[in-house]
């Protein structure tokens, strides 16, 4: 099986991070349960301190094209939006301009095969999983620890459902996790912080399964480009990220 | 001066609300501060299970329309909105909709003209103050506890710019605060909860100052109508919640 | 019972208002029947130099919705607009910005439902009515003159209903009109035109049925705030002033 | 000169149209000025029972383009609009659907040209006047009506700002009028009706001005096609039409 | 019967056009077939420099108030835009401007005519023509262009259909063209490219079938008005240049 | 240096695809040079049946807030759009919805992601740069034909501004190209077309530059997941695949 170790010589050993960090270290992780009672499933989640209310709420039925198509199980929809109030300059509502803005649209889309990876949808029925991630505070991640809240917010509502007796397993195959990697000051780092991303010449995001599967691998050089070498550090460095953001999941779930 | 006296015949002594509550009680107030760390003031307002995070920006500068007319002072917006997951069924967000819907509109309007009875803004210079309230759990009385959390975090924005010595002196004119009432079962009573606001036959917001005078008043009789009378007691009643919300918003902001 | 008689002393007895008015007068009030033939009611109501086109179409049916969910009786839908050339300066059109401002959605919905205390929607039977009001001519007052032309617009449509033999009874509960009252150089008066409305310092709707009972009272202090004796004031001034307006009405319906 | 005879073999003598009118026959016209105060010209015009509100408003300036391409002279823009009461079926509002419909843009687009071949747009000096066409009631021909009436209002407007001494002459290089031709029951009519017009098989739009002389001819074979002798009789019976209109616009400008 | 003679005398003998034409001159005709190989039937039609995708997709079944009206035969919906690199300066897309331009939509409505009057709908069935006109470069006369490359692609797409044994009889009525005509220099021309086209004083595009039947005649003075000789001389050219175009259209489909 | 090589024991050697390929060959490649002549360059390329159409036109100036933020160099904006017919279905166009659907607001970011690493913009100077790539059929693949094909319209633009002498360097950082890699049948595979791409489990696109370097790599299990084994295997089959695409470039721009 494929192991978690990054090649040492890559990562320089002195050095920290501007924030005291070591280049292969998460930020603090919190977790507040329960933040919006209404939603079948729901939590704050915080990469230190980008924090996004990750919502989930079950629907009974389906589209209707998977009725008339007889397509069986449920559906799953995700939503991502900025609070005006979650960058130092106020954020525009998207229902102000009329329309939901590129980037927006990019990050739901990403959440929303995310959690097809995490939610079993045979298992969940006929059912429409409604998932809403909106960013209280942005500082950096904001997709990674979205799609990490929406998988934890996701299995509360499946855990929920079990309970009420609405269905018979936890509609979940695998847990999932997020975590952004990137290239700074020439140095593969792990969870980047809004400084560290605005400065990084190269911008992973992964996202992985319990079983250490790739769901998903972005990657960009936004000002430069990156050769096999870097690329594969990053990977190496993310793994390891994501494994230990599923070890917390699973703790939170406990 | 006024007095908020209730002529006590019109509350029957004895019945208490479905929640236990006198008719004149207001459901717990709970406040918590800096829920937006990016906003210059924020706080999650409770007025019981309904809680609405309100955010208070300030930008340097005013739109343009002011400046070409040479209007001294500052400028207010307020936006209102309901989170997805904020009502049991799950709430289309208005910019997946293409548009904000109307109660919102009517209710972000009212929010902006109780602030600018709130905030000076020859005082506040030439700044933009963006307020945004958005609904994270609706249990009845949205509107009411986003004007009240409103006005607070306008003020903990002002002593902002106050501590940062960038105006002089507290740019609010007075506290405001508001709170619904409205004749349930044939009786007054104070800060409407959902259940009591659905059966509601007289629905009534008020909006007033910390010198017990009025901003604003909206009473509708929803399924009838009403008469002098009933309408005298709501607006006696709710003026004596007005007052127990600003003694309460004095203390959070000492 | 309520009566209408205004503390005289609230009124100085000697100054007229700047068009002649005394400060309880309503303006000259017009109605031309039948100014859009295709409606099955339609007026030009006219406060004055405020003139709005009303009209009440009736169209066989209800929402899918009320069908679905077995609702009887019938639905109301009330549209508000100022057309580009009612104001001084053009107004331009919503189609023509892609979306309804926000003032105008506030009244029409106001609209709605003043409409809904005085239409009886079981008498209507499973029916739709649409009623449209158009301001030609804007000079304050404009949703006060549309809630009381609409009222008139729908108890035409409703003969038309009988006398075709398609209802028994006339589908009204109640007549219902509107007036607006404010505090204008200090002193309450009623049926502001757009200079009084322009500098008042408080501003009040008032919507009542024939029965003096209160449909919906809408009071803000635009640039200042009011206390209960001044609030008072309005709201007697505002009665008597809405009694004339029902006097009228019925006098326009026999 | 060009004659405005038509054949009299393509006219046949004896039968009369379903409301009454020779074929070659207008339906009586109407006019009331001053429909709309606020505008510098307005007119109710009457094509029979089609009615249109026609408004021409004068704003000073010109758009910003022309200013920097030093574009000398005035603007124009014309908008037109079915009103929700002016046809026997509700018509939908542009601002509800979100977006002008096809029909109402062509319209427009039509009165645009129209207007530019009437207004002297030098004369006019650096204003912009906005012509408005809102049809009251619709009984075909709304378009001609529009045209036809907006060509008075600008007339009106015109005058306005010579009698206000803004400018010397009038800016009006000559009347302009419209009128529909079409085939019916297999024979030449003009101004066609409703009725009239849901049946043609042949419909035309003739835009001429006082010499004679054409602005636009938009013809089109609704469900068939037309030969050349048949496109002439029309045309001919189109040219004696705006001819009448003409003279009936230099009266009512008297 | 009507002949397609222009009158000598209306031509200047002598004077050839800026590229080289006679007045009575069409530009050199392409066609490239199966341009888009998914569409039914489609071809890249040029005049002169003037190109245009034209592609006919056909859909079975047809729109639902079709099916509830219970209206035989097929529908049609045509649609026209300009690529953004079909002209010297880019032209923003319609999409990111979030609404079709009202010169687009004024040309799609008269594609969509033009093309019933060559399709046979009853013999279409119950299926949906779409009709898709792409501008790839503009050089003028593009609308005149796409009708006569989407009757074109009309005509492939309803042979494949026969080939197919889907229907027993080609769905046409008539081969239909158009093209343009103006005054250019005081001198009737055919065919105007864009240089012509932005200084022809008078502008027509006309429509007709094989019959030598009109179907549109669209015809407008820019800048000036037209007397009824000028008329007649433009009427005579465009109908020729027509009978040419449809004379090349069916060696196009043999 | 990296090498290209592909672990040999990955690719099954036998079997070829459906359409013949090995598992390791590009479909045909096409390119047709000048498609739309108003465009300062332009493309159609061709990835076997998928064709788009690339366009690039140069403006003079860069968006305002550049120049208000004294940015140097130019500025690129990508656009991507299928067209109606490029589908088997017909496709909607973004217009008639109102709205750009998701998928193609990331590929149009992707696009402009890659060209920021293929186009110089200091080199380029104050201009803006138009890609515009319209897909004129749909079999697989389009982001990456639009990828590979407008680097080369940007090319082509460049070579002309260089031979205009408006600027004295190619702005040209790096060809870049991409392609899709994918498992299909358990098998990675090179370029998938429509059906391969519909049945893929791992669905990659790699974009690179001529030195071999990274430039984006977007990876998703659309049904399933993958491990680390696959996804060095499909990153190799994609390196590969790209540089055979970047020589074919350098050919084509000789």
């Amino acid at each position: 099986m494929s192991s978690f170790a990054i090649p040492p010589d890559l990562i320089p050993a002195a050095a920290l991070r501007h924030d005291g960090r070591r280049p292969d270290q998460l930020r603090p992780l919190t977790l507040q349960r329960g933040i919006a009672p209404h939603a079948h499933g729901s939590v704050l989640i915080g990469f230190g301190n980008t924090r996004v209310i990750c919502s989930a709420m079950i629907e009974e039925g389906v589209p209707r094209w998977m009725k008339e198509q007889n397509v069986s199980g449920g559906w799953i929809t995700a939503e991502y939006s900025m609070l005006p109030y979650s960058t130092l300059d106020r954020k525009q509502r998207d229902s102000t301009r009329g329309r939901i803005d590129g980037r927006s649209i990019e990050i739901q889309r990403l959440i929303g095969r995310s959690l097809r990876a995490c939610v079993d949808l045979e298992a969940l029925g006929q059912r429409t999983l409604w998932v809403d991630c909106d960013v209280l505070q942005a500082d950096g991640g904001t997709r990674t620890a979205a799609i990490t809240g929406a998988c934890l917010a996701a299995a509360l509502a499946g855990q929920r459902l079990v309970t009420e007796k609405k269905i018979k397993r936890l509609p979940l195959k695998a847990l999932v996790a997020a975590v952004s990697v990137g290239v700074v000051d020439g140095r593969p780092v792990l969870d980047l912080d809004y400084p560290e991303d605005k400065d990084a010449a190269v911008d992973f995001n992964l996202v992985l399964n319990e079983h250490a599967e790739f769901v998903e691998v972005q990657g960009a050089g936004e000002e430069t480009t990156f050769n096999l070498e870097q690329f594969n550090a990053l990977i190496a460095l993310g793994r390891q990220g994501v494994a230990e953001l599923i070890a917390w999941q699973r703790q939170m779930l406990a």
